[in-house]
């Protein structure tokens, strides 16, 4: 099921996706006694998706899908986003051959999981423009990737059981500022701005997506593809990342976990190719969808 | 004025705390009609303070200040700690004395402040135990500090209007796991233990506090005093920080930005002292008193 959040005059409401009709259904309608705020929504894990998968069967509490104002389908986490670095071999590799300026700690490709966050305050929904012109250095990069929504919490969970700590998946474009990365040194500012994580836009639940290892990530500026990569090949894995961060601290149901970019970031270029006003960013991953946002 | 949120049965509650008295004043109590958590209240600013005050000033709702359980003054933020790396001089320096491989990303005084953050679920009160056996490689280290909280938000923030976004100010021990926080080149995992963010006793209102630069910071480890600053030495003053944290992002009401540690941390002695269990660590900032945790 892909479960959305979308506008209704000024309520954020959740809703299903049916993509096949393109339509969105309403489940303040279909489904009144679930909670209104997503994060609630997640908390209550299987036992809350058997309304909306009977809606989903049903014709009721259907809005035309163009007709709808998609938000990030967490539009404010109840925490920062958690973010995984470097964590493609080519990306790890790109960076590297940008020198020790290129916003790496440490050269080369991670011996443990990089982990930073992005301010809750940084999400945006599909469409939602991307401001592009906050970034004072010009350097406004996009990173595609897949992530990872919590769905049961934890400590100590085991690399074994982690899967089933999932609740579904999402994207996120982890929008950077190459310059405030760098000249901050550790990464939380650059990846912070203001609408420079773009959300959705849907989370597809963890039963649609039987193996995330094949999921493919491509990112399209403009509608050249720059990033083309295969969650199979993130260096640090689902399981990998859950049973790390969990070690030390305890995860809770809806936290957000971005895996990670393939190479092909705009900085990666000889000539870099960062984002300017008037570009379209579109990242696509089957069957969640695509994410594409414009820069202002 | 003093505020504090402690422990009633199970229910979290809003105080004031009469030091001289060795009292807290129940809000739930003696101003029923104000929020119950703090960052609903601290929201409110200088119009949730009036009957506060004046509860303050009568003799209602009063708890044996040593019966009361205080919990960290804001138990659950709405989003991560914002703290700021190497913001003192002669910290900076024992960090850099200790190579590359101290943790930091460059060496030397920074060029503009380095943010990372704590995540939510580190956050314990004072008394709260620390536990240090989570770090996996006996490297738990404390790090005293000040740390302000938002009550107006904002973005773009200049320096001038700065210090009339502050509500007030708490004590941080921004507790690091230093073989976490290598390990994984960004910092956050090495912060963001459970129970790594003891915060408290009080927030101290900003009108106790007419100039944050005088204000002095101890550290103490069963006794010993390790850390001796002062606020006027931060590299990157409190009205730097906002002014930097809010050119890119949007500050919110409750927010925590944890200023930096003084030099004296445990990594930076010859023999390196980290915590044990059994050690009890005390930070003290007057007004808002002194923060103690025990280490398991």
């Amino acid at each position: 099921m892909l479960l959305v959040t979308f506008l209704e005059g000024s309520q954020p409401r959740n809703g299903v996706l049916d993509r096949a009709r393109g339509e969105v259904i309403d489940l303040s309608r279909a489904a009144a006694e679930l909670p209104r705020d997503m994060s609630s929504f997640i908390a209550l894990r299987a036992e809350g998706l058997t309304a909306p998968r009977r809606a989903l069967h049903s014709g009721k509490a259907r809005l035309p899908a163009a007709k709808v104002r998609l938000l990030a389908p967490i539009p404010r986490p109840a925490r920062n986003i958690f973010c995984i670095g470097k964590n493609y071999r080519e990306h790890a590799k790109e960076v590297q051959s940008l020198g020790p300026g290129g916003g790496a700690a440490q050269a080369g490709i991670p011996q443990a999981p990089i982990v930073f966050t992005k301010a809750t305050s940084s999400v945006i929904g599909p469409d939602g423009p991307i401001p592009g012109r906050l970034g004072p250095t010009g350097t406004t990069d996009y990173e595609g990737g897949l992530a990872v929504v919590i769905g049961r919490g934890g400590r100590g969970i085991a690399r074994a059981d982690a899967m089933s700590h999932v609740y579904g998946y999402t994207i996120i474009n982890d929008v950077t500022s190459r310059g405030l990365q760098r000249r901050h040194q550790q990464w939380f500012i650059g990846k912070s701005l203001d609408g420079f994580c773009p959300m959705g836009p849907a989370i597809a639940t963890a039963d649609e997506v039987p193996d995330a290892g094949r999921l493919r990530v491509h990112t399209r500026v403009n509608g050249e593809l720059r990033q083309d990569g295969c969650v199979a090949d993130l260096i640090f894995d689902i399981p990998a990342l859950i049973e790390t961060l969990s070690r030390t601290m305890m995860l809770e149901p809806g936290d957000v976990i971005a895996t990670g970019t393939p190479a092909g970031v705009g900085m990666g270029f000889t000539l870099p190719k960062y984002l300017r006003p008037g570009d379209r960013v579109a990242v696509t991953i089957e069957p969640i969808g695509t994410l594409e946002n414009s820069v202002e």
